[in-house]
């Protein structure tokens, strides 16, 4: 085969038999498979009737809000599960976060972020700065990494917000954030943490790195169903709710209240998805600490030390914290390597820019490339499979 | 016993034996049981991995966004399903609508909405109403209808919205909405529908309405989980998106996109919940027109007729076009007889305010009611043992 025959839109190179064994290498925008124990609570919460308390007869069903609050305020060492608000996914929760606060602020702020951002956190951003809301300042990464230093440089008297990511979805790198919320609290400035990706990875400590408001995602590393998500708050007097209903709480006020969680949730809950986290979240405290990001990496560095050794293989981050792997290779289209790993190989990749666009610029030049994640559930075959579906990729004439 | 021995906060009369067979009766809330087919959907959906075109190699998978969005189309008449957005619930849906219309709009508007609407419109309303954003007309409902009369006068030359819910939560009235949307769309008016109670139970028909936005919710009528609304559009131009994040579609642009459903929808979807409304419609579909709202009208009909006779339970509304019984027991708080109901009879009511504070005023003085909601799930039987209940209740000594 040789790259001519590549045609994705004519679908060339479906060969794809239904008995292929599928590899799965897409867990940094979503686990799979789920655990047992994730699978069975979604199933028991949507066979019962909602836990309602005071309403239903169901007294020996969880209350999984309740009890979820609980787990994730533990997880995030942030203390308060009523501060603990649920999101449809951790883009809801940026959006929270950042328009809640500049609604709450009133008047025109000085935001500081980086260029590692989520498309979740700059498409707000840029909206806000286009609305003639925010001033905007952009920290570069250095090999995915922010420096401390040039957070304190950036920031100006009517700073009011900083908003970085604590984990790199794009090269798998991890910010210190205690550094950075050292400065940011110094100068009271409303800190929030995008933890999509290293939330059920990498501990975060919600009180050590002075973090105001900190947003997640269920359906990543805390092995939740897609659809869940939360942000963990400090002071809910700092943020103004930007959706506004029905509360089941205080209903003749025709404003939202001013307690949490009730202040930012409004509508009926989602509660499958709530239960799926309180799942992985047992799911995740009973692996041990630290163990799934272990076996991750473990096999990631597996990928990335097969695959280096080829000269038409550029891999762009040769030591990650997070098991990401971005890599490209030689005179093949990001696009065209996804589609082959895909097609050919049954190897469930990612690939462009991952809604991440300032930092393919320095990465790549902007043409995006391919991300393979892995998560615990991913085996040492598979790996090894993968490496050799690489190589093989790698040969084909051009 | 009697009255004086109930005492909700020490959890008197929690007799509620574990063998108790549950009669449910707040699918106004939430429908349950869901069908059999929603909840296979929703295990098929979190056991295979997510399906993305181009991307996974589960290519046998539904497509369930793409499917869904098809379904709802046809389901309303709206005829274009990239015009269909999901969401959280009918209150993120409606927030969408609300607060995305006004921002796209700029300046201030007059807003015309009822007494009728649930916190879900009213909070939104009167939040931007604090804001300086809207002036807001409330038009008051009479035995639970707007007069479309009382809309062509509220309308004034800068009118630029009006919302309405098409079935009322509390009093199961359903408006009369075509003549509604005429008077509207002569005035060029965005015309926003609330159609959380409706949707599956009486036919919507968003061309012959005239509606410019229509919100609708999974989890009631349309028998899907929690966690999954939608938001149906006329024209994409005349909402702001007021959530911005990556959309998987255009990722080097920092601004969302003009093209719907990717302009509004922001972050990984509830691929579970989608796959629940996909299922839930088509248990629709099979049931046959009209015929999930006649079941349980019947059985509606049957209760209201049961308990109408007794001097001391008064039934507000004796003709409802939806399965809602709301009801009072002189001398007793709702709450208490909602009390009641669950520990000794283990009936699941609601009580309150419903999260709708206006309609309550003229209805039973703010004080709230008891408000029994079928669906065709129950049973005649389930009607008999709550007609009996009540009846037992209304004879307590006081």
């Amino acid at each position: 085969m040789t790259l001519k025959y590549i045609n994705r839109d004519a679908g060339t190179f479906q060969v794809n038999p239904v008995d292929d064994e599928m590899i799965y290498l897409n867990n940094a925008a979503t686990t799979w498979p789920k655990p047992d124990c994730v699978k069975d609570a979604v199933m028991e919460c949507i066979s019962m009737p909602v836990y309602e308390p005071g309403r239903t007869t169901m007294k020996e069903q969880t209350d999984y809000p309740y009890e979820t609050r609980k787990r994730v305020a533990d997880f995030f060492s942030s203390g308060r599960p009523e501060n603990v608000i649920f999101t449809q996914n951790a883009t809801d929760s940026l959006n929270m976060a950042i328009h809640g606060r500049v609604l709450e602020a009133g008047g025109r702020m000085h935001v500081i972020t980086s260029d590692l951002e989520h498309n979740s956190v700059l498409r707000p951003l840029f909206t806000l700065r286009r609305a003639g809301k925010i001033d905007l300042s952009i920290i570069p990464s250095k090999d995915g990494i922010i420096d401390p230093e040039m957070v304190a440089e950036a920031v100006r008297p009517d700073t009011g917000m900083a908003v970085f990511n604590h984990g790199s979805n794009v090269l798998g790198t991890v910010q210190d954030l205690e550094s950075i919320g050292r400065i940011l609290s110094t100068e009271d400035i409303f800190f929030v943490i995008d933890a999509a990706q290293t939330a059920g990875l990498v501990t975060v400590d919600f009180e050590k790195i002075h973090a105001d408001a900190l947003a997640f995602t269920g359906h990543k590393y805390l092995f939740g169903i897609a659809g869940i998500g939360g942000l963990v708050i400090r002071s809910p007097e700092k943020l103004a709710p930007v959706r506004q209903g029905g509360t089941g709480a205080d209903s003749s006020n025709v404003y939202m209240g001013d307690v949490p969680p009730e202040k930012f949730e409004a509508g009926t809950h989602n509660y499958p998805g709530i239960a799926s986290l309180y799942a992985g979240l047992d799911f995740i405290n009973r692996s041990g600490p630290g163990e799934i990001r272990r076996k991750s990496l473990e096999m990631t560095d597996m990928i990335i030390g097969g695959i280096s050794g080829c000269d038409r293989v550029k891999v762009y981050n040769k030591d990650p914290a997070l098991p990401i792997v971005l890599f490209n290779i030689d005179g093949i289209d990001c696009e065209d390597t996804g589609f082959m790993l895909s097609n050919v190989y049954s190897i469930v990749s990612r690939s462009g820019l991952h809604c991440s666009p300032l930092v393919h610029n320095s990465i790549d030049g902007g043409r995006g490339a391919v991300r393979l994640s892995l998560s615990c559930m991913n085996t040492v075959e598979e790996c090894e499979k993968t490496v050799k579906a690489i190589l093989e990729i790698a040969q084909y004439e051009d």
